[in-house]
């Protein structure tokens, strides 16, 4: 069975990328984060809620800032990366749901009107946009380097607000030398697929 | 600025790609989600932890079950398309670890051995592999109607289990006749990136 993307598509995006660990000194340059943004903002979202936001840690300050809230062994790669994102959920996304769902705006208040309800669905589609983001990355032959291991209130309370969960951040760049070992196994079909 | 991806797979995979609500009768084989598996399996999760579990809603039966349970505007396009997909979180990922990472077991009980932790995890993990999903249906060709409007208490309590917290159930076809409507609009780079 083959698939209707093309094998080059399929190795640059899944079979042959890989999360990166050391990257060359080339810059990540704003215009590639557009051309990025501007294919994956099409993922789809629930009531196309759109709820990912993106911090990008450009100045040596705001990087040794957000490197002091990273898990030990995620410091000296996210302080090398060309250019490091912190991609979190606005929990107020509800706010704009009138103007991205011109079809029906009431969704703002007849779904989303308490915090608890937001937030979980924010967590939800923040985290589908940053898989879309990821791919995105990868597309533009870039590496990602995604990463969860960091102290979430500490990047919360020095680049975001009450209103932003952090979610994942990611090292991007040209892969350097050694940017990763040997792949892990991942779960057979049938261990991940139910039939009723 | 362009990209690495050709054209045609951008558009097969985000720009020309919808959410659909209607489609043909053509099956969706085995086979076809097989081929979808084996390549966005290789999608980046923490620890490679790989929570996503797929149920396959195949028998008539069981696509009744899974319809009372869905929000009413859902219903009847779950019960015509060809096949239907309920995504979860496997929130005892972490049994697998051992074997998922076998250069750091220990990560298991190191960073996972409590239930609130693995649930939170599993939830953005499991979202961000139900994005490579949703593009993997897409890679094959096919239109995914990806909801998340539906009773998740009632669904879990269906066809999961405890353990299983359901995250979307994603309709997968061939688009049918006016499958989708005109393109709700995006939020513009600059409402989305913040450069520090």
């Amino acid at each position: 069975m083959s698939l209707e993307l093309d094998t080059t598509a399929q190795d640059l995006l899944f079979r042959e990328a890989r999360t990166a660990n050391t990257f060359t000194d080339e810059p990540v340059t704003d215009e590639q984060i557009r051309a990025v943004y501007d294919l994956v903002k099409y993922g789809p979202t629930a009531f196309n809620q759109c709820p990912l936001r993106i911090t990008l840690v450009r100045s040596p300050e705001a990087r040794a800032r957000l490197v002091r809230h990273m898990a030990e062994g995620n410091r000296a790669k996210t302080e090398a990366a060309p250019l490091v994102a912190i991609l979190s959920a606005d929990n107020e996304f509800h706010e704009e749901l009138p103007r991205l769902l011109p079809h029906f705006p009431q969704a703002k208040d007849v779904f989303y009107a308490e915090r608890p309800v937001r937030e979980r669905s924010a967590l939800l589609n923040g985290a589908l946009q940053a898989a879309y983001f990821i791919i995105g990355i990868r597309a533009a032959g870039l590496a990602a380097g995604p990463m969860t291991g960091f102290d979430p209130a500490g990047v919360r309370k020095e680049f975001l607000d009450d209103d932003h969960t952090p979610l994942v951040v990611v090292n991007i760049g040209r892969p350097g030398p050694d940017a990763w070992g040997p792949r892990s196994p991942r779960l057979d079909l049938d261990e991940v697929v139910t039939t009723v």
